[in-house]
C-alpha cells in the first residue's frame, strides 16, 4: 500500500518538509546558479533528489563513491559527474563511461592516476591537499602530477581542494579567513595545473568561496544539527519519524534509534515541547519529556549528521504536513 | 563475478573471519546450549548467520523490529520469536503469526497490550524495567498488566528485562553485583506474572546471568571494540576491508569511513602494525600510519559497535585468510 499520510509510515521513517526542501533548492540556485553549483549527491544519496537539483538548473553533480557514480548515470544524470575522491580501481568508472556519461576522477598519486588510465577513466582533477589532513597532492607538487597526467593521456581539467576543516566553523569570520587560506593553497596549485575547473566547497562556505568557480554542496538540501549552527539561509528540511513506544515517570521513549541516524556528530534534537535527548540506543530514543506523551505519539526527530543518517534508510518520504506528496528512494547506498 | 579472495572485493566490504566466528558459535553453545540461548539477531541482521546458530542447537531467537522478525519466518526460523521490544502497530506481526509461525511480542502498557491484540498476536511476555531507563513495566505493576493481559486472551509466556546498564561494564565483579540486583527485579516481577519464560542478558553477561532462564546474546558472533574490553572468550570475527587510497607525509588515507561504521561508540580501531585513527570522514578513515603503506594496500577495520556497522552493509563475507568461504546476506535491514 503507498503511504498517503505520515499515519501510514512503519516508523523509523525518513520524511523530508516539502516547502522547506523547496526553500533549500531555490535559495541555493540562486545563490549559485547552473553549473557554479556542482551538488554533491554523497549527503543525499537519491537520484530523484538529485533529478530536483537539475530541474532548479545545475547538470554537474559531485559523486562520492564509485557506486553513485554508476546509479547517477543510469538514472540519466551523468552529463558530467566528478568522482572527488581517489580510487584504485577505476573498471567500473571506466564502463560507465563507455556507455556515454562523462567522467571525471579525482587523483593525487602515481597510483591513482595509473588506475585512472588503466580503468579507461580520460579525465581527471588534481586533487589538492587544502589542509584537511585527507587525500590531495601538496600544492607544490600538483603541477607535476598534471604533467604526468597528460603525457598518460588523461585529459586534465583543473583542480579540486576540499576545505573540510573549514566547513563547519561556526565563526563566520573565521571561516572567511579560513577559507581564503585554503584556497590560496588551490589557487597556487592550479597556476601549475592549468584547466577550467577549479572546484572546491561545501554548504559551509557556499557563500564564502569566492575563490572556486564550482561549489560542491549537498547537505544544504536537507541540513542537520551541526549545519545548523552556522546561521545559514537553509531550512532544516530532514526528520526522523518515531513513535513513542513506552513512557514511564520520568522518560518516554521513541522507536528511531542509532540504527536510524547518523551518530558520529552526537545525539540527535527533539522539538522544545517534546522534550531533551537522554540517550539512543540500537533502536530507541530514551528522552526528558516535555510535557507526558502518550504511547503512539508521533515524534519528529532533527538528526545531527544528514550523510550517515540518509545511508541507514532506502526511502525519503517527502510530506506537506502529514500529507506524504512524493518519495525520494535513497538509490545510491552501498559501494 | 562471484568473489573468490578478498582481493576481489570492492571496499569498503564487510568481512567475517570464519575461525573467529566457528569459534564464538562453538563457545556461546558450550556456556548455553539449546534454548538457554535465545540468540539476538538486531546485532548480525543475517538469516544465513542465523540458520549457523540453529545449526548448533537454538532455535528460539530474539528480535528487535517487525522486519527481523517478517524475515527470520519467511527463512524457515519461525520456531519461537520473541520481538523484544514494544510496538504500537502489530498488525504486520499478526499475520506473520497467522502464516504460522510463533510469535511473542514484548509489552509494557495497556496501550501496547492492545496494540497485540488488535494485531492478532496471541502471546506476550511481560517487558519489566529492571534499570535500564528505556521500555519496561515497573516491577510492581508487572502482575497486573500479566492479568490484564490474560482477560485479553493473551498466553502470557513470563518476562523479559534487559540489563543493557550492566552488559558493557568493564569491571567483573561489578558486573555480577549490578546484574544480580536487576535480576532481583526481574524474578520479583516473574512471581506475580507467572509463565516459563525469565529472558535476559546479553554477550556481556552470558555467563554471570544466571537468574534468567534464556539469555538474548547476539554479538558474540562477531564482536566488536566495545565487548573486546570485557575479556570475554569470543574472538573479534567482525572486520571492514578498506583499501589505503592516499599516502602524504605523516598520515594515510583508507577507504572505510563512518558510513560503514557504526560511531557511537567512537573510532574503529586499526591493527598496531597498520597504524592509529586521526578521525573519520563520511567515505576515509585518516590515520597515523606504524609504517608508510602504499596506495592499494589493504588494511582491516575493526568496529567499535558491531550493531550499527553491520546495518551499513548488504553482505559479510566470510573469508579464511584471504579465500572467501561463505556470505551472509545482511537480509533483515530497514523495519
Amino acid at each position: 500500500m503507498t503511504p498517503r499520510t505520515t499515519a501510514d509510515l512503519t516508523t523509523p521513517a525518513l520524511v523530508v518538509d516539502a516547502a522547506a526542501f523547496d526553500h533549500n533548492i531555490a535559495t541555493m540556485s540562486a545563490a549559485l546558479a547552473g553549473a557554479r553549483l556542482r551538488p554533491h549527491v554523497k549527503a543525499t544519496k537519491s537520484t530523484a533528489l538529485a533529478k530536483r537539483q537539475r530541474e532548479a538548473g545545475h547538470t554537474n553533480f559531485t559523486c562520492a563513491t564509485v557506486r553513485e557514480v554508476e546509479v547517477m548515470a543510469a538514472a540519466g544524470l551523468g552529463d558530467d559527474l566528478l568522482l572527488a575522491n581517489e580510487v584504485v580501481d577505476a573498471r567500473r568508472l571506466g564502463a560507465v563511461a563507455a556507455s556515454g556519461a562523462r567522467i571525471t576522477v579525482a587523483i593525487d598519486s602515481a597510483a591513482t592516476l595509473a588506475a585512472a588510465v588503466a580503468g579507461g577513466v580520460h579525465e581527471c582533477v588534481i586533487d589538492v591537499n587544502v589542509g584537511l589532513p585527507r587525500c590531495g597532492i601538496a600544492p607544490d607538487k600538483a603541477g607535476a602530477l598534471a604533467d604526468d597526467a597528460r603525457a598518460a593521456g588523461l585529459n586534465v581539467r583543473g583542480v579540486m581542494g576540499y576545505e573540510g576543516h573549514v566547513v563547519g566553523n561556526p565563526d563566520r569570520a573565521m571561516r572567511v579567513a579560513q577559507c581564503e587560506a585554503a584556497m590560496d593553497l588551490l589557487l597556487q596549485a592550479h597556476k601549475d595545473v592549468g584547466g577550467d575547473l577549479v572546484s572546491a566547497g561545501g554548504t559551509g562556505t557556499y557563500d564564502i568561496n569566492t575563490w572556486a568557480n564550482e561549489i560542491q554542496a549537498g547537505s544544504y538540501s536537507l541540513m542537520d544539527t551541526a549545519y545548523d549552527k552556522l546561521e545559514l539561509p537553509f531550512k532544516q528540511a530532514l526528520f526522523v519519524l518515531s513513535t513513542v513506544v513506552s513512557v514511564s515517570d520520568s522518560f518516554a521513549v521513541c522507536d528511531a534509534g542509532l540504527k536510524s541516524l547518523g551518530m558520529d556528530h552526537g545525539n540527535p534534537l527533539l522539538p522544545a515541547d517534546v522534550g531533551e535527548v537522554w540517550f539512543c540506543s540500537d533502536e530507541h530514543i530514551t528522552y526528558g519529556p516535555a510535557a507526558t506523551p502518550a504511547v503512539g505519539d508521533r515524534v519528529r526527530v532533527t538528526p545531527a549528521h544528514v550523510d550517515p543518517t540518509v545511508a541507514y534508510h532506502d526511502t525519503m518520504w517527502v510530506t506537506d504536513g502529514e500529507s506524504i506528496v512524493d518519495q525520494f528512494p535513497v538509490d545510491m547506498r552501498g559501494w
